[in-house]
């Protein structure tokens, strides 16, 4: 099968190698190492600031924006979410759980966050701002500088998510005054899913040392008091853990987070170019590198994804609820190349020929 | 390296093969089916009733103790907890955390818990019963049977944490009446580590249906509903899940669950036949068959861990906190033989020629 989802996506071979491979034990001096050099490489990838820090959770990326909001924002705070589809929704049903005051942006699907929308909302006593920087249901990249401007006007506590953007986008978390971000291993780390990765500012560490939590699992304060010396609370996803390592190494090597953001976005553009004579329309304003948002004109979405993973060996990303049907996705982070797209877009057209799309 | 821990243990090749491939997309019937099966082969191991239910956790063995305290125990029950090392600790602070009212019974390090103790606990107003059968820290394995017999007289909910012990030693849950078992992918099932598994009797799932729970992550009733049709409310440890199906059938063509036990109580009795004449001392009353817990009468533990690891080519499980000298562990689960049993007894022996032991 060849893979367009959003996650799990495609491994390189030697990502793939080490998951088939024993998995050591890992109360020792020698994982430890390997745990404080996956810190320091995500925090670089980050542009995090020395004094930063970096938890990795056993768990999806729910768990790590539950375990975000639960350690660092009280009934106290005021919150301010942008809602642009699926995940936001999480954001607020967390929240809602949590008690947490908060009010949403509400934006119709495929659409920007403007300034002027934000305008309305300076000196209103929010304390907080949580963002999905790449909505990943409906492909939706929101400009982190306008978000950073108003937090940074404001003085909000900025948490995003951005599991499907990391790597795939440029960010910058010092610069634009972000105090967490969470990503995922199996988004453009291209490991398989298990680990969460939480990224958080030294306003943000003061935040969970003066939180009182009641969850075991997801405190941060364990998970960071643990961390210093390369060690999980619990017994963590050890082999994405590794196979992590081995990908952060992998992008340094071959000069660093900028390279691979471009390398992404070079296969994002190939395949924009090549679909351009498609019956596809793309329904986001602004699209992150990591996917490629598209509602098909002359078929249900739902019928493409099924034919070409039947009959094609091919994934691409279904949606989900109410544009189950209206949109499908096509990802660009993990091990692709255009080749690969070259495949795909001949499977796309060979639909069009049997009158399918 | 050769793995005597207690987890992440050895797997065998096809399991290892499954982790070093491509992780498939898993939004899908093909996935949907493989986790179907993974319940209903959990079920025929535990032996759990048509009407149990399984829920896999992408998390620490804690994340699913954590989520069975939580879902089906509150402020209004009164809970009887065996306290006989770090791992039922772990309990204790959870119902403290969640602020259920609870009493322990404390054990000696090494001890059995008996019929005559538990008596004093009779018609005491309990509504639940904590233990972990097998207390891993220092290789206690309790008498179900007991627990049982209390617990069916008291009407007491019966939760069990099995995480080192399921598929090691025998267990029926509907004959033993427990109505939640746990365990985990890097225990005796012998995957990466990665997820944790939770068995739910009829009357734990109604429990988890009355129950009001703040938090998203280890929302049962979630994972319960989207368990119905084989996903998860949150993307899983896909290869790990996949690597436990393969485990689980391969365990089903070789005789089930019984055959399992049989092997890895035989790997067992052979390492603790070949020890007798080695300076250790074994302290516990009542063994599982996953570990054997050694005091070294002549050296310290946490030197030997060391020197097997770093001159030998060996883990042994090295305990923590005030065992760390005091104790160590000798695995026998996952995918070991008899040779490998003897190749440790040779380093051992080596280790006394040395004078070391």
């Amino acid at each position: 099968m060849l893979n367009f989802t959003v996650g799990p996506v495609q491994s390189d071979d030697i990502v793939r190698e080490i998951g088939g491979m024993q998995v050591p034990y890992f109360r020792t001096a020698e994982f430890s190492e390997v745990m404080l050099e996956n810190e320091k490489l995500i925090k670089k990838f980050a542009k995090a600031g020395d004094d930063y820090r970096v938890v990795f959770i056993t768990g999806s990326g729910t768990a790590s924006m539950e375990a975000s909001i639960i350690n660092t924002l009280t009934t106290k705070d005021k919150v301010l979410i942008v809602n642009g589809g699926s995940f936001s929704l999480r954001f607020i049903q967390l929240c809602q759980l949590h008690k947490i005051p908060y009010e949403s942006i509400d934006l119709e699907v495929g659409k920007a966050l403007t300034e002027d929308m934000l305008l309305k909302y300076d000196n209103k006593n929010f304390t907080a701002f949580l963002v999905n920087v790449h909505e990943t249901s409906t492909g939706v990249h929101y400009d982190m500088d306008i978000i950073s401007k108003f937090c940074k006007r404001n003085n909000l506590f900025l948490i995003v998510d951005a599991i499907s953007s990391f790597l795939a986008d440029s960010f910058n978390m010092q610069k634009l005054g972000v105090d967490i971000m969470i990503t995922g291993s199996q988004k453009a780390l291209a490991c398989p899913p298990g680990i969460s990765v939480i990224v958080l500012s030294p306003k943000a560490i003061k935040r969970v040392e003066s939180t009182d939590i009641v969850c075991m699992y997801l405190d941060l304060k364990d998970a960071l008091k643990n961390g210093e010396r390369g060690q999980t609370p619990f017994t963590p996803a050890v082999s994405v853990l590794l196979q992590i390592n081995q990908r952060l190494k992998e992008i340094e090597c071959n000069g660093g987070v900028e390279k691979e953001t471009e390398k992404i976005a070079a296969i994002a553009q190939d395949f924009r170019d090549k679909i351009k004579d498609l019956p596809f329309e793309i329904v986001s304003e602004c699209m992150s590198n990591a996917v490629t948002p598209l509602k098909p004109l002359t078929a249900k979405a739902s019928d493409i994804f099924n034919i070409l993973k039947n009959e094609y060996g091919i994934w691409i990303c279904p949606n989900g609820g109410n544009l189950k049907d209206v949109l499908f996705r096509v990802g660009h982070i993990g091990a692709l190349t255009k080749e690969d797209n070259d495949t795909l877009i001949t499977a796309l057209k060979d639909l069009q020929k049997r009158g399918i799309i």
